[in-house]
């Protein structure tokens, strides 16, 4: 019998599915609402063939976020928030990013993530730092998972600080299957992705009129990266291209863009440690790529490779010539 | 005998450039800096075969940053900042865009940018309506750069506020060169943009494990935009597709991208309004991109490409199977 008690249930929220989403527009609130309601006496009703008698205890609660949020053990209800740090300046954390933190219990922390943004957060939080350092291993992301769901499940506000957006080369959607699997209620608060960072700060306008029409994302931690890469596609002179973590692949980087007939004097940047004090930047041409790295005091980098480079503030300051023809016009 | 010491100012600036370039690390005011110093004394010194006195005189700076700060008319020194709204939640915007409508004496704004963000600008700064509305054109990019370097040369702080991020479909490329050219103070703040505004809230993962490895973001405002792009260059399964201002071009870029050889299986998304109170979702495959566009009240939205719209929230919830599974496993 339970199949077709089971069909009920589905008919049911499907009648209610529309209200529902409506009163509640956030998904992991809502999900949290179906979960009580199939979880609760409401489901046991429906289940038991009393339809009535659930429709009318549905129809009785008078909130349905405080009904989704309310904890049902008594204890208080644990969460998780993704939240995206940015690229490194804490003035560039949203407003959200900097309530999460200042609402949350513990911060579980990619190490890359700056100490002036950890100094953001609540005095009181644990800090627990979770990501992968320079040169060694983190604790890897079934760890990662386990600690946020058993803070959240223990009923701790917890925040999953990201580098960058959460989203962008960030595994958060690994984290968040994680978190939807062992019923957590989590949201995900974007960040401005390094990318984006090393653009407004060094003035590299990533679209541009005819120039520049497309951006593509990549990331080549490693040369065996670079090469999976199918750089054919990526030979439209109007794309920008942006490459994450490509310090160590750069050679591969350059040997791909070139076989796949971009021009070996196409501008390119390294920007490096973005939006921070020691932020850093080395532009010249593809050609040049490696040596470009060299230039470069350490990572993290992000490489931007075409023709809007040359509208970037370093480009334009290491081009003496261009110096010289102002003081032409200055000294006129 | 100019052309020589032309030559002498430029190697005096390369002299000081390295030290100048640690003591101020912004290339706007860094720029003003060197304008200054060139305009003023110093300049005349070189220029004057005085070099001795000129390096004193330089020496002499004990704050470089003021002194490329301070007014040489005795007037305020105005700017403009061109400020990343983020996609329409006003808490997204970063802590850095917010002191910037803080401090503005004047914001020229896209009509886009909603007005709870406009809200948190200084209760007495102008507000002037500068970009696109649906259906009307806006005053035009020359007439906006004029308005700005008014404003600035007239003293004010300016904000130009713009929806999203600044260098991403924005022409803020083509601001901050009319503003170079112009010798006016500038600096950029990013945004959070809409692509990953949507991700963020409708959780689909841009990037994912094997299924999603590269970003592309493009735009198509016309149908003869959608057009102008090499879909072939498009075709990677492992690249998620980002379209900006899509809705009306839709059909063009369904019809591109099966020609590529896209499955249309694949999964979309069309999220419009995202992050505001109003935010709207519509999922399912690329066949059916046009009809999703359909069920949309209205721009602007983002549509969304690709295997990991999959693991969207939407997506997640108008699956009623999987509802079921979840009962099943709820009513043993």
């Amino acid at each position: 019998m339970l199949p077709a008690r089971i069909g009920d249930l589905a008919s049911f929220i499907g009648r209610w599915r529309k209200l529902i989403h409506n009163r509640i527009p956030e998904f992991p609130l809502r999900r949290r609402f179906w979960e009580r309601v199939v979880d609760g006496p409401i489901g046991a009703l429906v289940l038991a063939g009393r339809k009535d008698e659930a429709e009318a205890a549905l129809k009785d609660i008078r909130d349905p976020t405080a009904f989704a949020g309310g904890s049902v053990s008594g204890r208080p209800e644990g969460r998780v928030t993704l939240v995206g740090a940015g690229p490194g300046d804490p003035d560039l954390l949203t407003i959200k990013a900097l309530r999460s933190l200042q609402d949350a219990d513990v911060i579980f922390y990619d190490e890359l993530v700056s100490p002036e943004i950890l100094d953001r957060a609540r005095r009181d939080a644990s800090r627990v730092p979770v990501g992968r350092r320079v040169g060694k291993p983190g604790i890897g992301q079934d760890a990662i998972n386990k600690l946020m769901i058993e803070a959240a499940k223990s009923g701790q506000r917890a925040v999953r600080l990201k580098g960058g957006d959460p989203f962008v080369f960030g595994r958060g959607g690994e984290e968040v299957e994680a978190l939807r699997e062992a019923g957590v209620s989590y949201s995900v608060v974007p960040g401005i992705t390094a990318g984006l960072g090393a653009a407004a700060q060094f003035e590299v306008p990533l679209t541009f009129r005819h120039e520049a029409l497309r951006i593509t994302f990549l990331t080549a931690h490693k040369a065996r990266d670079a090469e999976s890469v199918d750089w054919s596609t990526l030979t439209d002179e109007r794309m920008t291209v942006v490459v994450y973590m490509g310090m160590t692949a750069a050679p591969s980087v350059r040997a791909g863009l070139l076989s796949a007939g971009r021009s070996p004097q196409t501008p390119v940047g390294v920007f490096a440690r973005v939006t921070r004090p020691d932020a850093q930047a080395a532009v010249g041409t593809l050609d040049e790529l490696p040596a470009l790295v060299e230039q470069i005091d350490g990572g993290p980098a992000i490489l931007i490779i075409g023709d809007v480079v040359a509208h970037s503030a370093p480009w334009r300051d290491s081009n003496l010539a261009q110096l010289v023809s102002y003081f032409q016009v200055a000294a006129e």
